[in-house]
């Protein structure tokens, strides 16, 4: 018996947001879960920002109730989700007792597993979302942004691992979104964590595929005592997603570590998002190799596309190199935030401004806030001009406090703003998700009665995965509503436990 | 400075064979060799058995000819072929004095490095092939088959090894074709050939991605001492492909390892290349994920395809299950060869006869001679009423000689039956061509004059690759005459050296 390596399963989560734009409706993930549910996971991630915003946005479909039925269908499971800290699932900070609240509903609806980050790794901006995830009882996990910079450094990210465990974090998270963790990189950076925070605390690694190197990470760091790791069945994997789960389990094979999972189950859920997948055609990325050009510019790939859409439309296409070279100069003038959601887009559109405007003359109002402490600390000084000039241009004042302590009450004022809307139903939930996404929410309240849609198409000469799912016996535990357009007319239809 | 690990690059051979059909030309290659000549590669495989295949069956072109621009368009580097042993490039064996013929040409026309393997990993079937590349002072590399069954083992292939190095190998490679080789026998075998070979013996690996394992294995085979890889530029990577060449060179990073391979050049390479992958399209395999389920089924996807189809000609799909549970028999049966062209056809093929009409009722020329021993010995013992019934169906006697010494001196009469076809220039290379692929090559030599085929189109969009090329300094050195389809006319257009 080798030492049993924990599984996280991201396909429910970030695979299918990394691949298929977050598209996939509940619809079409229920038929697996009784599968997942049984497959030996530790955890199974499920619910996260986009996830919550692709729901009300793009698939009328309540995201707490979403969850709630992923609770009822996988009983067994330890239900993850992805909490960007203070922002919880939204767009800027929020105050305090928002985030207790938000914190609290989750563990209520099902979430057993909060992973909690925050773009700068400004610990700040984790505290609070931690100890409420403590008192309910649930597990709180700290992660780590991890990046490449000359700041970065594996003493740096140690340091903010002892950070989150002094926090009272039940596990430590690496987490790299954008594949840049190489594997001596990963072996030190695990190895370096369980000497300074002790071999007991838990190092759950997270890594995305895109540079074709991850895999070999996850090894390293399983032998520098990772005890566990995030993975997704091979149907929706690779490219801007994940490693394969199968793969995962065949690597370990005679080394000494092995995973809890049962392969026969990971076949079926394999099937079953194979033929999803095929539904999903429309919505799938077309990046399917690999990329390690990241490693020489720093840039991911979603952040160049979108530098590459501003550059045309502001009819100045030829600019991207000068962009290309901007992008280092701004991160650095920034202080090294790591190049995730948001500060990505923030540092990326303020390359694109500066090579069309003349460097810093004109800035976005989130490139300020960020040069102003509003997002938090950097690891790196921010450039004192560049400061000034966000004073100048804004108004507002530097700031070194934690953001979120400037932030008064808002829970009654959300609260009024929600009620206020037609077809909110009155419950905390729902304040929250007019809180996080307050035009969308609106919308969907507006249209929540027609129930989910299913965004998928049936693809010619592939059956139906609705029909293939019939076979068994059915996982759905509570009625669901579907609109199905058929022959040009749209049929309601509920689905109620046999 | 970290110990040197030699790449092999693959992208002009193996991964265009698995990944586009081998459809792609010469003209869709050169623009890309001058930096693939100064990449710093050890070796670059450039020819075998498809390639030649697809190039007088499918483009027209003299796969001859295409060896030599190859060696002009890359003075500096270590051409590589991959050799079936005794059966050359062609379906059955050759007499000695053809294997001798063929080496001496194709070291003539510039190969550097034969690479050479029998599917079976019988000895006899590679000595002389082995004898013949080292007459030549060329480089001879002993390739293991490696495959999973219950009578595989470490202790069995470093026995191969030892017998290749025994012939006279100027290095050993562990050839991976079914992507099984997991980390930790990667590790061991490669230690295990190095610890009985002794440590100055080149160990090289070569592995298909298709399982999702493999880069993976290559690490834990570099950790265990071996000496070169083989990977692909990652335009023609993954899949039932390879491992990505600018993956491998960013895994190794403060490994105490690394390759001498320019990022930059790499680079060109793969854009090069991206852009020819657009044109071939309609050639691209579909498969872009990972499938582990060859490591319980022991049946490589292209067989499970093949024997697919062969059960719906005979409109009984619905045998598929019966097939699958047969073949594990057959293999069995037949000494368990490992399941590689030709043997997987030949196995593949009877368990669906063995199906559909009684056990052995009838059996295939091939498999009645795998049985027989006229395709060498298996590492197994083969079922003795299994061989009776191949003795009573044929008429031929069981062998366990080496099966080319029941060949006569065949070189005139090949020659003789060349010099016959119309458009045969009389060449031993032309003799060579004829004798391995006979019926293709009559047909090609007839429309030779015609000039080369280009089976790629123009993706919409996209910029062609011809003009991209035309930008830089024409790689070509030679005239190369080619046929351009243009507004429904044909045009012969010959480039010659600027």
């Amino acid at each position: 018996m080798g030492k049993k390596i924990d599984v996280t399963e991201l396909i429910l989560r970030d695979a299918h947001q990394s691949l298929t734009a977050t598209r996939i409706s509940l619809e079409d993930m229920a038929a697996a879960c009784a599968e997942i549910d049984k497959a030996g996971y530790w955890s199974v991630e499920c619910w996260g920002g986009a996830t919550f915003d692709a729901c009300i946005r793009f698939l009328n479909e309540d995201p707490w109730e979403r969850l709630r039925n992923f609770r009822k269908l996988m009983p067994n499971s330890r239900l993850q989700m992805l909490l960007r800290g203070q922002n919880l699932l939204g767009y800027r900070h929020y105050e305090d007792t928002v985030v207790d609240r938000f914190v609290e509903k989750a563990a209520e609806n099902g979430i057993d597993v909060f992973r909690i980050f925050d773009a700068l790794n400004d610990i700040r901006n984790l505290q609070r979302a931690v100890t409420a995830v403590r008192r309910t009882g649930k597990h709180a996990q700290g992660a780590i942004c991890y990046t490449i910079s000359p700041l970065h450094t594996i003493d740096g990210f140690v340091e903010v691992a002892r950070k989150l465990v002094d926090l009272g974090c039940d596990s430590i998270c690496i987490k790299d979104m954008a594949a840049l963790l190489k594997p001596q990189p990963a072996y030190d950076l695990v190895k370096a964590i369980k000497a300074e925070c002790g071999k007991s605390v838990r190092v759950q690694v997270h890594v995305h595929a895109t540079t074709g190197v991850t895999m070999v990470s996850l090894m390293k760091a399983i032998e520098a005592g990772a005890d566990g790791v995030d993975t997704a069945v091979s149907a929706l994997s690779l490219g801007p997603g994940h490693n394969p789960t199968e793969s995962l389990v065949e690597m370990l094979d005679g080394t000494g570590y092995e995973t809890s999972l049962d392969r026969k189950r990971l076949l079926k859920i394999k099937r079953h998002f194979n033929n999803v997948r095929a539904r999903y055609k429309e919505f799938l990325s077309n990046i399917t190799g690999v990329d390690t050009e990241i490693f020489q510019s720093q840039i991911p790939g979603g952040m160049l596309s979108n530098m590459e859409n501003q550059l045309k439309q502001q009819k100045a296409a030829d600019k991207m190199d000068a962009v290309l070279a901007e992008v280092p100069k701004v991160r650095e003038d920034a202080g090294y935030p790591p190049l995730v959601t948001p500060t990505s887009q923030i540092v990326g559109t303020q390359a694109v401004f500066n090579v069309l405007m003349g460097r810093y003359k004109v800035m976005t109002g989130e490139f300020a806030d960020l040069m102003l402490g509003y997002y938090g600390e950097t690891i790196g000084p921010r450039k004192k001009e560049v400061i000034d000039q966000a004073v100048k241009q804004t108004g507002k004042p530097l700031i070194t406090c934690r953001p979120a302590d400037l932030l008064k009450p808002e829970w009654q004022e959300l609260r009024e703003a929600a009620l206020a809307l037609p077809g909110c139903n009155g419950s905390d939930e729902d304040v929250l998700t007019a809180a996080m996404f307050p035009h969308v929410a609106s919308k969907f309240f507006s249209t929540r009665a027609e129930g989910p849609k299913n965004l998928g198409t049936d693809p010619e000469q592939a059956a139906p995965p609705a029909q293939e799912a019939g076979k068994g016996p059915s996982p759905v535990r509570t009625p669901i509503t579907y609109d199905v357009r058929f022959g040009g007319n749209t049929h309601r239809i509920t689905i109620t436990p046999a």
